[in-house]
């Protein structure tokens, strides 16, 4: 692999030009669609995409939803029912020809399912008995018309998946969004290992229409936060807009209570690239890579190379329970090291002439270590070493987070660290109601950086403290981080 | 289940009505989503479609494909690139505002992927060595602006799975012909037992800006033909159009050749419904089922049915490796019978007080029959009579197609045979080329019906026979039916 072939600039020196070259070098994306913030998913990145999907699916249908599939238009009319959340109107895209003629009634791409599916959610409900329902989505995309655009973090068709749920009273709301909770923890934290806080969002920063927001939210090695999903407590406010109403049992009319959830398909990717990656390119858990092992023949032009490839031909029928392929390309050995790296292949073995004389394998840990093992022992050592990979990618994105959470009650020290910090600042603040909004303004037009709130379920405890803007008595400790 | 909740009318009466209260009824689809030929995937249909998805995308892969996702969205001048293939132009639908500006480039809805996946293909491909290239999108609508629309039939927004193979020459792209044959009789044949015709398109009849088109076709049981697939030799109009070119051994530049092939997902779910249900509803496969096993307790006012519920349930945690589900809701047992046959759960388990005292089951197929078995013989005889039920449903599948299939070599007999015939007719037919195209338009005028090709791979036998229409050397024995 040539220089150029390879990622030319260190993680930590320019975070940004290495996260793009790892989405164009590992071929994640094509951006050269032609219609700006519009992308190819590639073959290797959609791979890992998917992966996301289904982990997200099994969750969610283990939590009893079952899937639908709405169209990815919207009325135009239902978009603007709601009155906080007709605040998307302003970004979405409209149709509004076909062929050379315009329609009679012009609609929208949909930025976001609520006024897709609370209008019909308004038909589907008779009776309190037909409660809980839980619904989802997958594999859908959403449509916004954002200004700048970049693979994985903002586009203006990215990748969705939404929950949408529907209760007879607010307490269920509250338990599914705990629900929803677990179910980040089980495929962002144990499956993907990315960290995450789980916040309960300020008023002023929350979804569109909805009570209360909730978002696990991650840190990308710049220091902006990134958004892994959102949870919101819609209370009762779409189901008095859009009508969804049931017979309770004294057989009375009452407006539902709903939930929706949607895990960020996109931000998951982003920050898988960005956390896990290192200066070689992309790292992946095992289960994600889409070649799980790859073999490479280490041939020599004077020797008989036949008994190598053979032998890795024995060992690739072997591991025929994982992703395995043989390399047996014309580049050479080192091209073929630094190619699977930079994919972020887990596991390479290493098979030469020494190997089959020996009856071993050297086996490569894309999380650095390599050694020798005895060919009788591979699929144990596979196992073995599978999860040895997983766990450090784990205990290194759990270190790498925990250095990145710090704590002031200044104001002029949370400027101080915020130049060079790059992660949360734990500060106290007056209010999480809208209220608070214009010290966060203040906050924000000083200092780039946003409020995300408290953590949730779990609240910090804060005595005595006061609001490092406004200087009046501070009510609770929330995190601040810049944000893309 | 009163008579207005089941099918009120019979399948062989008036199919048109049958079809939409099965697609309603059953909760298929839902048609009030307030924009025309836009609709909604309930959770019950949808689950059946994802099972197609499923089948095609094991299929494809197995075959090599790998998966990519592309946007849904595709560049105006792409789209007129290749001149045939421009054709899609005048049902494209516009998105030229975004919020309330317009766009300075407008672009359209995906018609079809060919025009925004070529331009890309253009840049990954450099050598011979890149290819063959296999791969493909699944999960994904395609938009065009019918003017009429049916559930599953045809939509402004359908679901759509589409493979772009790139090969070095025209040989390969045929074989990638006959292997997406083979994948049609796995996945239509085979696994959602239904029956098709498969034939080469005339000229005037192909994917538009295709050198051949290829089509699996069913027959619904109003008579009307219907596409289950179809695959292209797109030979090198596309590759030449969009500049996809590699180097071929002598370092010299080589249009590719290319073939595409479209699983039609919706027009699938549109035969399972038509040709395997019955006058009671909808029938499915053993594993297309979103529940295949559905538990009646019989259940009596005055007896303990506390015993036959905790047998039900007893039974239920015995078939976990089904999808199994007990109805205990308070809905009678004539009530249950009706709405889940109606659904097409293909095993119905009854059990009452008889059945507890005496350790026995009564099941019942949705294909008719009823009998006691023993309890202690459950799980095989559900593997036994889900089999069973599977082949009954192929079977009569393919007793109905079969006796769909007539051959007249003169027209006045062609025009008595499609007053009644609900199927294929075989005639002789002067060409496929363009200069048949007078001929086959002539006797759509005159009777509907279109020709739907000759058989591929393997044609009909033809000696001294004369078309049907202009009475000149008949070149092939071809097949017509009328179409939706």
């Amino acid at each position: 692999m040539s220089k150029e072939e390879g990622i030319t600039v260190k993680k930590e020196q320019d975070f940004s030009e290495w996260y793009t070259q790892v989405v164009q070098k590992a071929e994640l994306a094509d951006i050269r669609f032609g219609i700006q913030g519009f992308i190819v998913h590639r073959p290797w990145g959609f791979f890992i995409i998917k992966k996301i999907y289904e982990y997200f699916e099994r969750e969610i249908e283990k939590d009893g939803h079952v899937a639908f599939l709405f169209p990815s238009v919207v009325k135009e009319e239902y978009l603007k029912k709601e009155k906080e959340h007709a605040g998307f109107t302003p970004e979405v895209f409209w149709i509004s020809e076909a062929g050379d003629k315009k329609l009679e009634e012009r609609f929208a791409l949909r930025p976001t399912g609520e006024a897709q599916i609370y209008p019909i959610y308004s038909l589907w409900f008779r009776s309190y008995k037909d409660l809980p329902f839980k619904g989802y989505q997958s594999r859908i995309s959403s449509f916004r018309n954002e200004m700048t655009t970049r693979p994985f973090l903002r586009g203006r068709e990215f990748l969705f998946f939404e929950s949408h749920d529907v209760f007879n009273t607010h307490e269920e709301v509250l338990k599914q969004v705990e629900k929803d909770l677990e179910i980040c923890d089980k495929v962002l934290k144990e499956d993907i290992k990315i960290p995450f806080l789980f916040f309960k969002r300020p008023q002023w920063d929350k979804f569109k229409g909805a009570v209360d927001s909730f978002t696990p939210e991650t840190l990308m090695p710049d220091g902006k936060k990134t958004q892994l999903a959102s949870t919101h407590d819609l209370g009762q406010r779409f189901s008095k807009a859009y009508d969804i109403k049931v017979k309770n049992k004294d057989e009375k009319d009452e407006y539902v209570w709903q939930s929706c959830f949607g895990p960020g398909i996109w931000r998951t990717m982003a920050s898988i690239i960005g956390i896990h990656g290192d200066d070689n390119g992309l790292v992946l858990p095992f289960d994600m890579a889409p070649i799980q092992i790859i073999i490479i023949p280490i041939l020599f032009s004077n020797k008989d190379n036949k008994a190598v490839i053979k032998k890795c031909k024995d060992i690739e029928s072997k591991l025929k329970n994982y992703r395995v392929k043989i390399d047996l390309t014309e580049n050479t050995t080192g091209y073929k090291y630094n190619y699977w790296e930079l994919h972020g292949v887990p596991l390479r073995l290493e098979i030469g002439p020494k190997e089959v004389k020996e009856n071993k394998i050297t086996i490569a840990l894309r999380t650095g270590s390599k050694f020798s093992i005895k060919l009788n022992d591979l699929t144990k050592e596979i196992e073995k070493n599978a999860k040895l990979l997983d766990k450090k990618i784990e205990e290194k994105a759990s270190t790498y987070f925990k250095d990145r959470i710090k704590e002031t009650n200044s104001y002029n020290e949370l400027k101080k660290i915020l130049k060079d910090h790059k992660g949360f600042v734990k500060v106290p603040f007056c209010s999480m109601d809208w209220d608070g909004e214009k010290c966060a303004d203040k906050l924000k037009e000083e200092t780039a950086a946003n409020v995300s709130g408290t953590l949730y379920p779990t609240e910090d405890k804060i005595k005595d403290k006061k609001c490092i803007i406004c200087g009046k008595k501070a009510k609770h400790l929330v995190y601040v981080a810049k944000s893309y």
